[in-house]
């Protein structure tokens, strides 16, 4: 059935597409064709013994199907759920320290600086180039207190077309580096104007979420005030990444059992959280996650960067608590959601060294977990993290063969996907269903 | 004094050099100067204030300085002391399976088609390219049971003027794919014909080893009558692995009180050896090595992913034993000694998360490791490694602002040296006394 009153499709493509799915951790579908229609919505995925049919269906004719090349395949955009855009600065230069040191020695002078909106308009401008040169379609960041750079770092996004999260950071207690913090008053009414004003700009892929940093940088009465706020909003935070940052919340919230309590308690812990790294919770702090349906952040290069620990990923799993993977820029060295899968290996990989786990995770579930996991992670799924017909076209084209590429193929090769998660490095092209990106060459 | 009967020098460069000595990990020398004479040998490194003394003993004038730009700098060659050049064709594909039956399944088929000398021609290569194109000025590479290919990889190495090692592979033992191994007589016969026909080459930067495989590939005649070739030829190969290959050494050679025995009784452990791996080695062990001078070569990227085992750096130094870091390609995903070091820093700090070790390596220790300790692994220490006078001027020019870098600077950035071990993945110059390669972007 013909419609002729129909848009003409945006793009159809003809070639390989690699996805996950519930089922399969990675799906390979070779000779299909993908239709996106005007508004950026994936029509259809179907095998090419459809063309006619489809052509029929959809009014597209055969010159108009863009062929992929044999060395070439769609993915699905990277999804990046924790990386702080201000500390992008001093990527890969400081993790010399445990994390509450870090903080006071180079992050909080750091952030302090995005008082200036110069500065955070350079590094705000990079950090965003960066990572959709990455492949990182969808971000989540965490910005600092300061609501006006915040604004920009949104503004930044809309800007260069990437999906993404904001937070102004929320923290009234720091004793460390005092004038970087803010009163409790000041910091719930900021992050009022700040959810209000984002929210006003009706950036299309750009959407606020709250932040109190994690539990030593805030009062219970700031948790408290956010957590009415995060009745309606997006939160994310920071959850037992270090032992010395669980004492600390012993310390300075004795009436609550453990770190999971002080969030749920204050109404921070729902179906709309994300929590970074969660690398020391313990199985009960877990079943509260799933009782939720709150989710965590995997952020493999920072906890091995920073010797905080490691994330039990299976674990984390079986308790059925959802889970994406973050980058967090700058206790992780790099700002690709590529290194962030390598890294997720390495850290199931060693817990089977350790004997903690009989068996590891494959670098096809790490893929899963760095789209369709992040985009479950971020309430996302029902637009992004796959193939789905319904759901946005949120893309990258793999290139294995681009000229100067970081690795070699070989006549003898088949099409090596598992290239993908441990080690492409060559070049993408990002796309979406009314944008589309050429990046360059990325690692 | 001047001296005009001397050859003019082939370089003299003004600017920053990186490198490291036996009591500094990092040594950055800022406004430094240093001439390389007719035959590649480093004839001075002195400060900027030196210039008019230097000029006149040398016989050069201001205009032949290569002034480098405040963004590059010169830091030495990286080496890596363990590599097989025909895992090359299936890198970062195939490590989903423990190490013994990774080799039956991957490895011994391969290996098996380098009787091919096309094949051969083409991977070996592409693996030569690309590790110059690395960074990796020195290599140690093994070939496979195959004496003509093992000769013509030693070609290629020379062709491309990359400094190496070779060894033909002696295996005479394999149940699991039995068309892959040699008669003993054989193994001994075409190790000696090759040792002889490279020597014969007078090759100036290429050399041959005796390389046995490991216990469980070898008979006990084999490795005696390789212990002979042992005592006038470099030796390399490996040792404990994986806890399964020690227990099948065990099964093997119950004479032996342990696997570091098992090489020691047969002549096969001294000054001139390097064997890789040993993550599970005795502090009884590793007081044997450090007895005879043997080498270790820490390959962290291939113990990971094939969940092998973490050798703890900090102890084997502790026994003063040498110790370089290796890519173990295809073992290890990455071609990269950069990915070495970077993964020498995961090894260590997984260490300290585990409190295995109070402290972790440091970056800039790590860097050495991949600098001067390759060089004391591999018996070169008196000819590369560092910027000493005398040694061979064996560098790489680092450009961090190459256009289309991989990371970003930024404007607050002071000159971050850090950056080069962690995550450097910029625009490389790899150069010689008497040969410069324009290299491009690594990883
Ligand atoms: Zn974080
Ligand atoms: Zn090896």
């Amino acid at each position: 059935m013909s419609s002729p009153q129909r848009p003409p499709l945006a793009h159809v493509f003809k070639g390989t597409f690699v996805h996950s799915s519930a089922s399969a951790p990675l799906e390979i579908l070779h000779g299909h064709l993908l239709g996106v229609d005007d508004n950026g919505t994936i029509v259809f995925v179907e095998q090419t013994d459809q063309l006619e049919q489809l052509a029929k269906t959809w009014g597209f004719k055969t010159s108009d199907i863009r062929q992929l090349s044999k060395h070439e395949f769609l993915m699905p955009g990277l999804v990046d759920t924790h990386i702080h855009a201000p500390q992008y600065s001093f990527t890969g230069t400081r993790v010399d320290l445990p994390l509450l040191q870090w903080l006071t020695a180079y992050t909080f002078p750091t952030e302090a600086k995005y008082q200036d909106s110069g500065f955070a308009e350079e590094v705000y401008t990079r950090v965003v180039r960066r990572t959709l040169k990455n492949g990182t379609t969808t971000a989540c960041y965490f910005a600092t207190i300061h609501t006006d750079s915040a604004l920009l770092l949104a503004e930044i996004i809309d800007k260069f077309g990437q999906r993404g999260f904001v937070g102004k950071v929320c923290m009234d207690v720091n004793d460390s580096v005092p004038q970087y913090r803010e009163t409790t008053a000041d910091s719930v009414q900021e992050t009022e104007r700040f959810v209000r004003e984002l929210l006003e700009k009706k950036y299309p892929r750009v959407q606020p979420i709250v932040t109190p940093r994690f539990g030593p940088s805030c009062s219970e009465d700031l948790l408290n005030a956010l957590g009415d706020l995060a009745l309606t909003h997006d939160l994310h935070s920071h959850i037992s990444e270090t032992e010395e940052e669980i004492k600390v919340v012993e310390n300075m919230f004795p009436a609550y059992q453990n770190y999971t309590e002080l969030y749920d308690k204050n109404k921070l812990l729902n179906s709309k959280t994300v929590m970074a790294h969660g690398c020391h919770l313990s199985e009960e702090e877990l079943k509260l996650f799933s009782l939720r349906g709150a989710a965590i952040s995997h952020c493999p290069n920072s906890n091995f960067s920073m010797r905080s620990g490691v994330l039990n990923v299976q674990k984390v799993l079986k308790h059925n608590v959802k889970l994406g993977l973050g980058t967090d820029v700058a206790g992780g060295y790099s700002a690709s959601m590529l290194d962030a899968i390598r890294k997720t290996m390495v850290a199931s990989n060693s817990l089977q060294i350790n004997k903690v786990n009989e068996t590891g995770l494959t670098i096809e579930e790490a893929f899963r977990l760095a789209t369709l996991g992040g985009s479950q992670a971020l309430g996302l799924d029902n637009v992004i993290g796959n193939f789905e017909v319904g759901k946005e076209f949120d893309a990258l084209l793999i290139n294995t063969k681009a000229s100067d590429s970081p690795f070699d193929l070989f006549s003898a090769d088949e099409f090596e996907v598992m290239r993908t998660g441990l080690m492409i490095k060559t070049l993408m092209e990002v796309m979406w269903g009314r944008l589309m990106i050429q990046t360059e060459k990325v690692c």
